[in-house]
């Protein structure tokens, strides 16, 4: 029997990702805006977030989650993470038995510091929770270049059958038995995003740029394994891979979040003239928590938080940072 | 007492080190190019290799070998891989005895297959042997951005010791005692660094580009530990970091030959052009030796490889590495 997909989520990842699935499996996207819904119907687009690219043609969309969600054998979350709780509970009542969750979010929902298939267990017990991750810039599999990805489930023939369906040409999709650390990398890695885009505003210079993400995956390769994340995960695809593609892009919101404090901007005003969410910003804060929890130093996640949060500047985070003194690489830093 | 220090070359890299040890104690230059001398002493600068950068005004240069050497408490060899061996040759009757020998280069020996240190252990045994790298692009330094290196020897006394000649301000240097592990690591991140420019060159995008980085460092780390480097060592500076920097940066040597490779151009075209030596190209068949030596795979190696010694296209090169079948992350490859 052939398998249907929901997808929740109208933004620039989810839209991408339906269009990818609906090559493989008929798909229904739900999105709150009726204009993005008519709009993908009509025209195959989604002009707000993914301006000039066509959408496949198969692909449709509708206000009622109800409709998109009663019918599907997959669900896909594309909510960020601090709304990812909400429209799982909205879409709750009609979720079929058994069907399998994919998130595609990369946060950390504050206050709870849960990861988004802590909150798929947690509300929806007894469904497979897995995630959807990796070094993937939306534009560019829309203009046909080829990005690789990660299926994370710990049930392996549910992710070996989802894999197939997130496949398709130039976008490969691996399987990876650890949740924990693809969720975590995904998460992390936007703050040392916003790191090297400060790095990038202030002209600090690519010698800089490349150290900061190399301490980056170190520190979040601490906290992550501290988690029950495993080492190995953190220098594959879903972590280093992640990392680098994001800090590298200046397509990245994140790095554009640093990038713009880098020049001086104050993040109100940075916010403001957004018109996605910028996951590292809120999961700075609970990161700093977990941080603390697990008795974990992380001095790039630190001087972000303290410029996000407490008005430092910039030019104090870098000079923080620089003056870490240097010994052996050998020792914890 | 204080310490003298003897640099044997004239290229960009060379001269930047000269420059910024020349801050901590008293360096001469060596190059066999007059012009280069005259310049460095009268003007400090050196045109040719580094337009723009104002050299410390302490450090001088000469055409003589034997006035370098002989005076020397601790001799950097700023000689590329494949002239590394003869010109020591050329400076080992005047070298003192006891004094460290530092390498700057990042390749094999041809033929060899050799590391620096192990030429500089063959040709003058008893001489403690190590090597500066890490991400540095000499532009950056020149103009003064911070930057991070790592000094690697078997003993630590010695390499704090020089840690403090390197050390300068925003350059900050590392120590660390895995040499192998350090050698390698720089001296097999430039094949990636052409992989990386030629997926640029072919416009194939971040995404492709991040995995890139990912399978590359995976891959070096499994030749490099294979050949007694430690995991650790790969994972930082002078592994990751160096890696990171040398294929986000169009002012890689080794980076520009996979650009242009990717724009179609022939190596022989590419190599005419160029004033200074891409370490990459000539370390890639050492490397393929290597990888059967020690049984490993190697991918992406062997596509760049192919490219330039076996005329495959920049095309076929990506065809085959996208068709390596997706599967479990965890898998080797």
């Amino acid at each position: 029997m052939k398998m249907k997909v929901g997808l929740l989520g109208g933004g620039s990842w989810g839209t991408t990702v339906a269009s990818l699935t609906a090559k493989n499996a008929e798909t229904v996207l739900w999105a709150r805006d009726e204009e993005t819904v008519n709009e993908i119907n009509n025209y195959h687009t989604n002009s707000k977030y993914l301006p000039g690219a066509l959408l496949h043609k198969s692909l449709t969309a509708t206000t009622s989650i109800e409709e998109v969600v009663s019918t599907s054998d997959v669900l896909i979350m594309g909510i960020p993470s601090q709304y990812f709780r909400s429209v799982l509970k909205e879409a709750k009542p009609f979720i079929r038995p058994w069907i399998p969750i994919i998130s595609l979010a990369k946060g950390l929902e504050l206050g709870t510091k849960m990861r988004m298939t802590q909150i798929i267990e947690e509300e929806l017990p007894g469904h497979p929770a897995g995630v959807l991750t990796g070094p993937n810039l939306a534009k560019e599999i829309h203009s046909g270049q080829a990005a690789a990805a990660v299926i994370s489930m710990v049930d392996q023939i549910i992710a070996k059958k989802l894999q197939g369906i997130f496949n398709s040409g130039v976008f490969k999709v691996y399987t990876n038995n650890d949740v924990i650390g693809c969720e975590l990398g995904g998460a992390l890695k936007n703050i040392m995003a916003i790191a090297t885009g400060m790095g990038d505003g202030a002209d600090a210079g690519d010698n800089t740029k490349a150290a900061l993400i190399t301490r980056g995956l170190s520190e979040l390769t601490r906290l992550g394994t501290a988690m029950g994340g495993k080492r190995r995960t953190f220098a594959g695809l879903a972590g280093m891979g992640d990392l680098v593609a994001t800090c590298m892009s200046s397509k990245s919101r994140n790095h554009h979040v640093g990038f713009q404090l880098g020049q001086g901007k104050s993040l109100n005003e940075i916010i403001a003239e957004m018109n996605e969410v910028a996951e590292g910003v809120k999961t700075a804060k609970a990161v700093m928590e977990l941080a603390s929890d697990y008795n974990v130093d992380m001095p790039i996640s630190r001087e972000v938080y303290k410029v996000l949060y407490e008005s430092n500047t910039v030019y104090e985070a870098f000079k923080s940072l620089i003056k870490l003194e240097s010994g052996s690489e050998q020792e914890p830093g």
